[in-house]
């Protein structure tokens, strides 16, 4: 059946990471379930919902420790539908809901975050992550006269398109190594990143490094406020999960040739780290600015999923 | 005159970092200075001093930021002779003291240190300090079963010889980037630095991202020792001084060529950091182990020199 | 039209400061926005909708900075009627309900904080506030045998206006300047303070100084309650809006003759500070006793208001 | 006797303050035991310590709480000699040495302080401390460009005084009530105050409100220095003594007129508050920078005075 | 009539504590409720709600410190029914789901806990809690290799009750004694503790010596979670109640014979203390687990309580 | 030899703890060391180095991990002499002088002691320690109205000694277990305890439990002062050694036939804890009052012991 063909295609581009990034996973694997949903118009119920949910689980499992790809999926198939036709019509609806929200949301944190940056303002930043830069950039569009201390974010070095992003836009901008992160702190206002995934106890996963400009800027009593789609909050960490992380291969941080030459030598390559709530002002999401304690209303109200215990 | 052409071929080594790492450079000057004064029998005793003091600020000039080398040349051109027999025997003394306490320093520190290692440690380290691995060593050589996480140390990846180092000697090592120190503090039982210098307050001036991996070691409550020989400590900070940060090229943190590309962009590369003594919980010196507060003391009694207000 | 001119009469009192405290300004435009609709019962739906935004408008700007304003003006003029009539029965319901909550909140949140404080403690409270003395005279009206440390307040002394009140009431109160807070903590057995507005991360925003009782209360390990009324919670800091700082003049500090002879000198004088949400134990409102991360649950379940992001 | 007479004459003027701050009161106790003892040429030598012994104590005795008066007794009086004459060149000298250091102290206190402010530094001082202005007008004359945040030091306001001096050296100043610290602190980079007293645990006893300042600058990791000469050192406190916070008359906080209609209000009005060691960064006297730890060296090493158990 | 002698037979019981445990006493309590409403059928509504009323009284009354009772009574005793047949209805439903998921609580927070627990990880506990040692052996269940380390916890030694348990379960155990949490914490991965009960500010009331171990736990950065049915929050906190800590005899801390030797010894012997809510990481309940800020949540939607203020 | 058989007798006492506390082991050996030396006149001066370093080495086997004997026996052998005659001289001297010294300290560390305690403090104690019992004492014998919070001390219940003593001397007393330690903290003023060694870092071993007090204390910002004589300090902690925790036997836990049942349960029983300097306010010496950090100096200028490095 090539409705599952493109299905299929889809979940491949994903697991290849021909599509990649959080915001455009979610995007395509929505738009992949909605289309296959489209094309099972005359089936039974019953055979119609046994195909959603493994075409569902088909796109979840190509990332399986993704969050944005299984929230994607479960607020676009769930329906409450008796036959298929509603059924498709709520799924068609689910989706494009999902869809308009994802691409309006880096507008809206930009707007939201954007409020918390004042004329003078030193932003650091870390990594490359779309949302701190849509806050950061908005910030700049309002005439606010601000500079960026980014960091190079080893060992994939992310801080470089950052510079680059922010030079093409006319910020002023100041790079440094992560080491560096605690002495210039001191010359900081407010650090601004972005999300992989947010927890229930609103714990922050994010590129490795993270959580060290977190503590630096809580021992230095800077702000530290993340951007983060509602999208990026962990149903499953209610459910006592704890987000995986990732280790990453040895090639990133030294050359395989020579770690050849070294028998006792290992690398540890974590690709996240986690930020606790304490370390964290406030999340900024694309229906509101939160402290990181409301992420179960996020979750229940914003995101509408439901958990079965 | 070609005792004068040593000294400043010596004070040019040293200048130009042929002559390079803290303890090297003491010693140097030391012997330079002794070998100088050794020259200048045949001088009246006033001219003798006005000559002495010439040599010895032409070697502390070199660098001006140093604080072993000040150490090493006061140690050496101290003396309360009348005539310039004696006074040559006085620093001729003071320069083998110096110089044998400088070379033994090592192996002391090595031992005293390795008393806080245990059994089934894991120690993190940063950058390459002989008197950090000196005491790892130590620990090793006592049949400890022990194993170390060795930071990147960007910009200039010092911790690829440390972790070479490390290897060579037998001691498991894991490699990590400088990003991910607070993630792996949980593995830590023992943070093991080296010093650049020591400030009068207990503050610790090191390697740029010391402060990080101190902070992360408070935060997670595992104890942070600092090898640190005599001469490292700072007598000019009683006098209020602060110790200054060197500011090093932007080329060892990214191209030139890309840098050019980016006119909005510039870089700060500092290389060392400041760790506050409320974050060490012990100074290992080839005299002893001590509470970072004891710094004056160690100036005073151990150093031995005269301070006017 | 003399029902704007009732309206206008209202919105003069309020920016004039002739109305005055949070609580007289939110009732008195509910009523007058309930007063002047109540006039437009023979407009078209359409033209009614419009003058009601208009005078809504008028009373939203007397006070830009002021919460309980704009909420009060937002909880009242809002309907889902489709003809005049009813929208006004709503508007009228409205304010009434509004009303009478802002009403009965003292007596409520007198009653509810006063469980908090025991037989012997000592309270201590800053500045002025009927919420926060609501409480303590509640609790004393039970029997209590309690004591109040008050704070002066400079610059404009309130604390004279708080121990006049308590003495009179039979309290056992205890005048310190304000630089005084720190010392007498130790004898302090809770603390308790009113709000001027509340923002969506719990932080509070108070009289200049109610931040240091609450960092000598954290400190100390004292608690520190805060009275609010709902109305006080600011739904626009959920778009990221910080609330801002009013500077006042600088006379309330110091003679304007005596600053004329000093050229260099100037005076800051901040009437607010914003004490984080980590120093406060409970909020106080007249629905209950919330913990401060609950902001967002009040202004959406208990204010019900919807913010359009 | 008439010598007896002059130094009644000078213990009356230290008891009524018109000799008054802690340097003066020190200078002319020590000038005053000098005079005195060489009154006594005449006398055998046991009468001679009597005589001493009592006249010490009628200085001593004039202000039990301060610490500068019996340090500078002690420091005069000491003598090994087994003669009259040998014991009066021995207190002259003691009593030349005390006020030369004493006179000195201003100026190297300043000079070594000044070393740690930067240009464009914001200092935050509070009261009216000689030793701190030294500091800040030190670097001021160093060309350094530097404000200062005076706060107003209620009940008597010395800030008054304080910002009049500054403005008159040209320094830029801003006022604020004790209040405004911890709001203000996030502009500042450094505070400076004087001392009191010292205690042996590195506390620092100053004009209240002065912990205040302290914690907030802890707070925000803002570093706090303390101008004390070596003769502000309590030696007691090694025998456990606490230093007394004196009591002062309510006429300083509330008009007593006023107070009297108020028969439930007391006021508490201490002149001094206790900082904790671990909120100060150096101790700055006219011997060294120092950390507060390090109040025992001073005592014995500096002040040299022997206390027996 | 019988019916209220089976319901005066479990009141009985309940105050004897011939039925103790939180979750024994509230599914006890829902069953006599109910049993006694299905013997009202033929009363008039009004004569109904009255005798409810009555009996709710009765049961509550017998343990008036307790959490669960009240819950359990409030949760059975709801209805919104205008005849007595469907108010007896809606009563059977309530109690039985409220029995039902008292029942199927333990199970639940065992799986939702377990996901916290890994592979190695060394688990403390305190006393002997149901839930919390159903997390520690669903854990086991799983496969992960995991020991615990218990504490005797005085003066009643349940301590003794979970090693038993435990051994019998097969799960390694260390016993300690309560003074050696601190130090035996370093080897701990993770505390798990069950609630006498949570209040409104998230902080939990439980066996003396759990904020102890919270308290260590924190200091050395290891996270605690809290197993709690959701019957365990307490509605009255929101209404400013403190919960009570109960004062036990002396008995169980020394003999009675030594005590009566002794005049000038009383002995103090709480049952319980509270842990703020800083201290928790996350609080497992049925529903999930929450962080301690969302303690309203689980009131209002999960528990569905009204309270009115 | 009988003298020799003295000194080993006294040996075997100290080993079998026959004699035993700190304080009288030190001064045994100190005598018996003296006393044998006295043995020795007849000897040539290098044979009776010999057979006093022997006879040291005795003393100090019975007991390897104990701090004041090594210090008792350190002082009392250490000697400059030439001829046995004056060798055997300065030992005498030396052991009156450390006799005497320890017999005086208790008295003397009461007196200073007693000085931090105010009029209607609540003083909480641990353990059973003559030292922070004779602080309490001589505070109560000043006529101050004092009351005592003493722990049960678990597992062997010296807190019950504690209380018969206090008892005895009419000092109100209450005890508590020691899991109560945290939420009675609150009523505390001061916490005073002994100490069975103190580090170069100024850490504190004492009875495990101690450490618990002093976190709770800082936690609620109560000062903790400890008693400590002079010999308790360890002067191989300079070298880097860390004081070792002995664990004792389980059967002061737990009855050994329960054990036997429970195969999969093990007791850990340790018999000191350590407690960070930053913990500490005051150490209370016979020769004064020292903040921690001053460790070092009591080793070297009050013991006067040579540590070779």
């Amino acid at each position: 059946m090539d409705a599952m063909d493109d299905l299929n295609t889809t979940a491949e581009k994903i697991k290849t990471m021909e599509i990649r990034g959080a915001g455009r996973i979610a995007v395509a694997a929505s738009a992949a379930l909605r289309d296959y949903a489209m094309t099972l118009k005359s089936l039974p119920m019953s055979e119609f919902n046994v195909k959603l949910e493994e075409a569902a689980k088909i796109l979840v499992d190509t990332r399986p420790t993704a969050v944005s790809l299984p929230n994607a999926v479960a607020l676009t198939k769930r329906h409450s539908a008796t036959n298929v036709y509603d059924a498709i019509d709520e799924i068609k609806a689910n989706a494009e809901k999902f869809i308009t929200n994802a691409e309006q949301a880096l507008g809206k944190m930009g707007k939201i975050g954007a409020e918390r940056i004042h004329d003078g303002d030193v932003i650091m930043t870390h990594c490359n992550s779309h949302a701190a830069l849509s806050i950061i950039k908005t910030a700049f569009d309002q005439g606010k006269d601000i500079s960026v201390i980014a960091t190079e974010s080893r060992p994939r070095r992310q801080g470089f398109i950052t510079i680059r992003e922010l030079n093409d836009y006319g910020i002023p901008t100041t790079l440094i190594v992560d080491s560096a992160v605690r002495l210039t702190m001191k010359e900081v206002d407010l650090v601004v990143v972005g999300a992989d995934s947010i927890s229930i106890n609103g714990a922050l996963i994010n590129k490795i490094g993270t959580s060290q400009l977190a503590m630096a800027a809580q021992e230095a009593r800077r702000n530290l406020i993340v951007a983060a789609e509602t999208y990026k909050f962990s149903p499953r960490t209610l459910l006592g999960e704890m987000v995986e992380i990732e280790d990453r291969s040895s090639d990133e941080v030294i050359d395989a040739e020579i770690l050849k030459e070294l028998p006792n030598v290992k690398v540890r390559n974590p690709a996240f780290d986690v930020t606790p709530a304490e370390y964290i002002d406030l999340i900024i999401t694309e229906v509101g600015a939160f402290p990181p304690a409301m992420a179960f209303t996020i979750l229940r109200d914003y995101l509408g999923l439901d958990i079965e215990v």
